[in-house]
């Protein structure tokens, strides 16, 4: 499933253009393009820096906590298509990382500390990364759907993702 | 963005194990193969077919209902890669088409009559052809994460798709 979810946003979205990429659900809330980012930030400093962590400290001591805004921040003057590349391309190779952990016998019981709350698992931190990709699917999806609110006219009550 | 659902489609099941294909929601909610037949049927009866409808008839005669289970009852014996391949042929002529009309003029404030609403108008037809796409994208996405829901932990907290 982890290796899914570049090929899908890039069959999502690559060369759709700015109306589409830039829409949002008002203030404070993120364009298919930040989640594109926080995906990335996530693969470089949440799950496999966290797995690690917990390898090597068991509950000794907490992972320190993951910036969710870290990438809005960021400024990058990347265009999407590459960004979609840079997914891409780390979560390849945190895929590869992942597999010789798997490879060399990886702990999934193994428990760690999660800075808000306590005692959490490997295999606990390995289904997350899998659902946080889903969760953050799904938002984009529904981000774009919303945009299509008003001009969808009465088929509005037969579309789920405009009801919610 | 119609051009984008068969690549995003593709990009998020195909070569997936059947634990991923198969989960669904519990008695009488869809698979993510499911979700692929009712979106093949809805380019054979539905949206083009519509449109053609509502182009000849306007107002004065109502569009057949579309069958949204139909695609229930056609037993397929044809695998997902078959079925994603049937989608991306079919939504692509279908795209053909549709650049066609829109060549010719296509009259977006043209109304017809909805079985179940009343007047429409062809433009809501095609914004909610889109719209369709995404909902059962978000669907598919939603369900997938949803076998996770024991699996996250603590994490679930985290996880928007899994509290709705």
């Amino acid at each position: 499933m982890l290796e899914r979810t570049p090929l899908a946003l890039t069959g999502l979205l690559s060369g759709l253009p700015d109306g589409w990429l830039q829409c949002n659900e008002g203030e404070g809330t993120w364009n298919a393009v930040q989640v594109v980012d926080h995906l990335i930030e996530g693969e470089i400093n949440n799950w496999l820096p966290r797995l690690t962590h917990i390898l090597q400290e068991g509950e000794s001591s907490p992972f320190p906590p993951f910036d969710r805004f870290a990438h809005l921040q960021a400024g990058s003057d990347r265009t999407l298509e590459e960004k979609l590349l840079a997914f891409s391309d780390i979560r390849s190779r945190n895929i590869a990382k992942l597999k010789q952990l798997v490879d060399q016998g990886l702990p999934l019981e193994q428990t760690g500390a999660h800075p808000a709350f306590g005692v959490v698992k490997v295999r606990e931190l390995l289904s997350t990364w899998v659902a946080h990709d889903l969760t953050h699917l799904a938002q984009i999806v529904r981000v774009m759907a919303n945009r299509y609110r008003d001009d969808v006219g009465p088929w509005i009550a037969y579309l789920g993702i405009l009801n919610r």
